[in-house]
């Protein structure tokens, strides 16, 4: 049997997307213990409970956490500094605290400021799955299905805590990887980081320019599937940008650098160069199609 | 009776995606009389015949057109001058002809330039309907269904031949709205040409860069949805950039402009300025979705 299936009692502070999606998933795989979720406010635990997600719902993470053999953290990074140091004190010499973070070296370092001494027991999670919803109506239990679960523990994490981690996230239909912090870092700015400050630039671009009233009647299956990602929660993106600040800046500067040359190339009639770019862009993106990202 | 249904013979010179899936909208809707495809060699002839697309194939645009009521013309922009030089001479007094271009301007001067006398019969059109897939295989006959297409008529155009042509749309099933080719030309440069530059550019900087062997193992729905247009075909989309080239460069430079803003509000890590930037994007890309985008 799984070690997460045999647990008594599971925390999910935040129940948005992602978290629903795990409270659905740990039922789909038959977690028979206690699903305890933790909100902020009185609305969004009605909400939750509304959609079934858990057991039973509490305002606030210390009461969730209290007594959990885990305490899965998925709220807003901006957030989390504050819920590490709200269940430092309420959980047990055992439990083992995991996020679902975006950005992983600012959540560790929110961590090991909140945690202390139990943050050898913290393990760092992301799961490189969503949709543009947010929200407790969001979840929903295949969210995790074949999708890979990037795992950044550091020199100081509890090699059974990781094992732990790894195997709740493979009872959520998931592919487990573990990389650094800062490789995860890299990476992601430049997979999703990148690629949502694209679509919500564009998006409010032409929301507020000359052409607002009308561009929107133009735009065709492209620019849907191309901008879909920037009906995102502002919230959580705010604070993506934020805790990854460094790498999406850097990943921003070699974007903008590679769109001058594509402007360059366009604006200077040079067929060739505009034809060697789309030409390499549509072999790399064909090759991914065959892979079925 | 729609007119379209009730004519002898239609020509489609370009057998691709968009070619095909008119030539099978065509058969769907009843049409009853000859439908003859043009293609440029015989390598694309057989696998346009295989696709059953329509009743004969020609080799040359010429051939097709002789004898026939209407010429859609259906080639990636840069062939669009030599194809109406080719069927200046054999289109009879009445032929109508048509196009399927993404940018306007242009190929109404190129279908000036090559068609002379018959140029009033010209009506300028562009569906706004596609997919990343390429090729007489890539047809299918719902292309069209809803979606809109613009027709670009300017003031020596026969009023009789643009009713048909709007006829002929309305037979494939798409709703037909006339704009000026300059308002076309900048809208659809900010709706799709500047959304395939950004989504060429990010696919071909990450399958160029430092990270190329992993950077893709680790994008997700997200990513998939953003860059799916990158996989589109070069020669067309190299032709697009070309003969819009002043929009889509007035676009793209208008982005990076924006995008340069967006670097600066998350380096600056002002992040009321970052949420207030993706939550007018996020309700934008909102309203869309509600209206089916």
């Amino acid at each position: 049997m799984n070690d997460v299936l045999a647990v008594d009692r599971i925390a999910i502070v935040g129940l948005g997307l992602i978290g629903g999606s795990i409270a659905l998933g740990l039922a789909r795989a038959g977690f028979a213990g206690e699903c305890v979720g933790a909100v902020v406010n009185a609305d969004e635990r009605e909400r939750a409970l509304s959609c079934g997600l858990v057991d039973h719902v509490e305002i606030g993470a210390a009461r969730a956490a209290t007594n959990a053999d885990v305490v899965i953290v998925a709220v807003p990074l901006g957030q989390a500094e504050s819920v590490f140091s709200e269940i430092a004190d309420v959980i047990g010499p055992q439990s083992i605290v995991t996020d679902v973070g975006s950005a992983k070296a600012d959540v560790m370092a929110n961590a090991q400021n909140g945690l202390g001494a139990a943050y050898s027991r913290f393990v760092p999670g992301h799961p490189i799955a969503g949709t543009e919803h947010s929200g407790p109506e969001a979840g929903f239990a295949e969210l995790f299905d074949g999708r890979r679960v990037v795992l950044t523990p550091d020199d100081q994490a509890d090699a059974g805590a990781t094992a732990f981690v790894s195997g709740l996230w493979q009872a959520l239909g998931a592919h487990v990887t573990q990389l650094s912090a800062a490789t995860h870092d890299r990476l992601l700015a430049a997979t999703s980081h990148l690629p949502h400050a694209l679509a919500f630039t564009l998006v409010d671009a032409l929301a507020t320019g000359d052409d607002a009233d009308t561009v929107f009647d133009y735009a065709g299956g492209g620019f849907a599937d191309l901008t879909r990602i920037a009906a995102s929660d502002p919230a959580v993106w705010r604070d993506i940008f934020a805790a990854n600040r460094n790498a999406v800046v850097a990943a921003l500067d070699d974007y903008i650098g590679a769109l001058g040359e594509t402007r360059r190339a366009i604006a200077n009639d040079d067929a060739p160069a505009v034809f060697e770019r789309i030409q390499r862009a549509q072999t790399a993106r064909s090759r991914l199609t065959l892979q079925k990202l």
